[in-house]
């Protein structure tokens, strides 16, 4: 059976703090057994990933451009030469999706995630109706887990 | 010298007040010069393709899919098959960008066009900082005016 | 209606034997009333747009990445972003494509239209089953020509 | 460190021999520690697939549209909603590509490939200047193990 796909979206540089959170959702999304997709850069996308690996889990990066932007926690690396087309498809391929700050990147893929009908967990983001807000990791982490677990029943 | 693009983005599906608007934003384009480039389907686009091409006007429509999609008031049919991807081609296309009313698909549109820096006027849209509202066709078409007269100068 | 386009592709650089091949071809696209289509560049697809641009025709360049690089006989210039992923764009939107030279950007693209069901015609290009090749710019014309008409017909 | 991605392309449906094919270059590639990445469907790339899996490698499917194409062989399942412009993303992502049998959409990933520079290594494929022609799924393997071990020291 296929990999369960979590996307992390946040901006490409980012506050401490953000970081910190970011890292949190990461190493929960390893603890899960997910694996975590992101656009494969810095800031929060790199964060999470750093988490990711702390906790022996797995991590795809699906760059808008070539590989020499790809954070060194990744474990597969998608070069696209798509630009900001390539937002949709790391929240295409994802079963719930979790923005973590974020400037308008993240926002354009929020509303592709909403469009497409995933489930888009906020933390310290973009206040969008649709998106279910939360205020800490661990909350995150709980309502993604329950957004897996009803796609698993359906 | 290439024409001067102006997009207009909306929903697929609008209310009539919503599709007057946009006509009244089709006319103006048109006899402003510009040609107007849109996603190429119903509801706002296809309202503001009407207005156009009742003033002479030239546009493009830009579609996710397949031909059959597009609109009757289209000059240019660019079917792209690439589903939400293409809405980042509409506004990189534009030297500036109306909003009127819209969804998760606009909202993306709107997030894109402000990530690569170009002006977003909003009509009765989305609420997103770095959007300029305005309240009146007759304003937004002002304010594209200006856009263009200063990007023309620069 | 919509514009009929017809598609022009071929390489970036290009011998003047093979860029006096692509202006006769640009001229020849206007003379019959069709839009040409192209990759927006220099070499084949400029010096097919300047001969459309002599007869008073039209020209739409769909760029890889930015305006930059835009040929100056364009009438309406669309930047992607998408590299190599807008060939499909161009051969999509065609009613008939014509191949003039060309490496392999041309040959991606001369697969592309032939996945997609649509004519290819070749002069002085690769040489792959379901290119129709011709010998002459009028007779690659004469031939979209036809194509154009069965269409209209069916 | 990130993965070595190995690209297996072909056609979505092909011959018994064709898939047998691929088979073994799946195991070989499973076996020499690489993942697999290929376009997700079927035909070729199922049977490639399904060669990794049984040798406990590793499998990446980037597809056309929805996870519905997607074959029962892939670890990671990327919907793509970008229709013939995924091609691209395949040979990108890849170290070296192989190619075996397949169409005009396989003709088309090659072409992209050698653009990108890649090493495309053809069995049983298109005969394009550039592509490395092999005999056996050993000699495709063989060749691709020596261009990942050369740009490894490069």
């Amino acid at each position: 059976m296929a990999e369960t796909l979590i996307a992390v979206i946040g901006g490409n540089e980012c506050e401490p703090i953000v970081a910190s959170l970011a890292t949190d959702i990461g190493r929960g999304i390893a603890d899960m057994g997910g694996t975590l997709v992101c656009g494969g850069r810095g800031g929060v996308m790199e964060s999470a990933c750093k988490g990711a690996k702390e906790r022996g889990g797995r991590t795809l990066g699906i760059l808008p451009h070539s590989v020499s932007d790809a954070n060194p926690f990744l474990d597969v690396v998608l070069p696209t030469d798509l630009g900001s087309a390539r937002n949709g498809l790391i929240v295409q391929a994802a079963s719930v999706v979790i923005a973590i700050g974020g400037g308008y990147g993240t926002l354009s893929e929020i509303a592709l995630a909403l469009k497409a009908g995933k489930t888009v967990i906020g933390l310290a983001t973009w206040d969008i109706p649709g998106v279910l807000p939360v205020q800490t990791p661990n909350e995150a982490l709980s309502q993604a887990a329950e957004v897996i677990a009803r796609s698993a029943l359906a």
